[in-house]
């Protein structure tokens, strides 16, 4: 696969280019966004080669669909309408029931792949993309059986050689799990963000007694609304789910001190610490 | 100070005692622990030179009082009994008004002086010691007027050595603040492994789909048990304001999710993102 499109040249976008040149000095890597000046960064950052339209994606061999969720769903049907019959299409986007559904029935379903990388930082923009973002991550792939097994096997080549291990599993389920594992997260770190700036507003110097623990709890309070909005939009009834749960076990613990029952809340601390050997999966 | 009592030899008095050692090649350490397994392994790691018990503390020139708030609390007493006249004694825990109280009619209260190093890990005990641990952290010093002049000197002079900036607050104004930037951190992130444990415990597997951003938020909730009950005993009061205020944001969070007001959540995630500029003055 030489000649490579990103849509989106953002921190995954750009990120896979990066290693895609890596991997393929013959690769040609053409770019289309619509902030034109996140184009001219990723140029400047040698991140692209060109700048590219949809009328360019005739001659792509690959096109990886890297932007806001919402916007996924209504560019991906015209980006396969403008691929050959040999171009690999995937997204990467952090929903996958509405991506799936929005090309169920369209000609070109056997083109497309559909893929989320649990690969990020906080950051975004051109400027975000770095090397070996995907190195030991897990790539989660959806209904692998609508995807043509020739465009399949270059997925998984591609995936692979950018370092990933693969999952599979079906949109309904994906979309269920990463409301728990990622999207709560999100939440739970804006709101605790929101919490404190509130307070102390009128007291700047108060962030001088938060230490890496806050930091580490409010880092994905800088993530971009833009990037999450749609994601929380498309994931409403999961998400809610999980919110529901987590504001419960808030509640618990705040009547398990209002009751003073420390022993229970000494209980509950130990009972999640084995998060501890959970997380030696993940790192 | 070459006499140096370090008691609970844990994370923090453990990298305590490393740093002084680095600092000053004459100091010797004594370890007082009620967990004997702790003091062999902290002799064996050498983070001190030999064990002792209070029999041995009119002899120290300086005393660190590392050990949990309630502990801290009923123990401070004693060992100010036992001190002599010329040494100085810094308590090092996470709330400071009850320990303030506990010793404010005490004969050698200008002995002592209450500091609250805004440093650590997720870990506990003294395989968690580490150097330089101190390095360019803030370390909040309460009521430094009760505190004798010369001894003062002494504890800043050391705070200075190990890389530390000093600010002096009330105790009061300590613990209310505390709650929001490091105890509220702490209960959301085990609130939050705790979620995310309760749906998943029979799908292991799910936490493949986990990224470094569900490890950041979650990281908290490694935390010993036994170090944050008596926390939350002591700070009660403070803690349930900022849990209530929390817990009234992820409320209002979800009925602007339940009533597709996706514009709003839009804006709550850009005015918190300022938290990035915040956070630039931390780390």
């Amino acid at each position: 696969m030489n000649n490579i499109y990103i849509i989106g040249v953002g921190l995954i976008g750009g990120s896979m280019a990066l290693d895609i040149k890596s991997i393929n000095a013959n690769a040609r890597i053409f770019g289309i966004d619509s902030n034109a000046s996140h184009l001219d960064e990723a140029l400047k950052l040698n991140i692209i080669d060109e700048k590219a339209t949809y009328n360019n994606l005739a001659d792509a061999d690959l096109v990886v669909l890297s932007i806001p969720v919402d916007k996924a769903v209504s560019e991906l049907p015209k980006v396969l309408d403008a691929v050959s019959d040999q171009t690999l299409v995937f997204d990467v986007g952090s929903t996958k029931l509405p991506v799936c559904k929005a090309v169920e029935q369209h000609d070109k379903r056997r083109n497309f792949l559909a893929t989320h990388p649990i690969a990020g930082t906080e950051f975004s923009g051109p400027k975000a993309a770095i090397h070996d973002l995907f190195q030991k991550k897990t790539n989660i792939i959806c209904e692998v059986e609508k995807t043509t097994f020739k465009l399949q096997e270059k997925a998984l080549q591609l995936f692979s050689d950018l370092g990933m291990r693969i999952r599979y599993m079906n949109p309904e389920a994906h979309d269920k799990h990463i409301a728990y594992v990622s999207h709560l997260s999100h939440i739970s770190s804006f709101m605790l963000g929101k919490t404190v700036i509130e307070k102390e507003k009128n007291e700047r110097d108060i962030f001088d007694m938060a230490g890496s623990g806050f930091e580490s709890t409010v880092r994905l309070a800088k993530s971009s609304p833009a990037m999450w909005t749609p994601i929380f939009k498309q994931n409403k009834n999961n998400v809610i789910e999980t919110l529901d749960e987590y504001i419960n076990n808030l509640k618990q613990f705040k009547t398990l001190m209002e009751s003073d029952d420390f022993d229970e809340i000494y209980n509950e601390m130990q009972n999640t610490n084995h998060i501890k050997d959970i997380l030696n999966g993940i790192a």
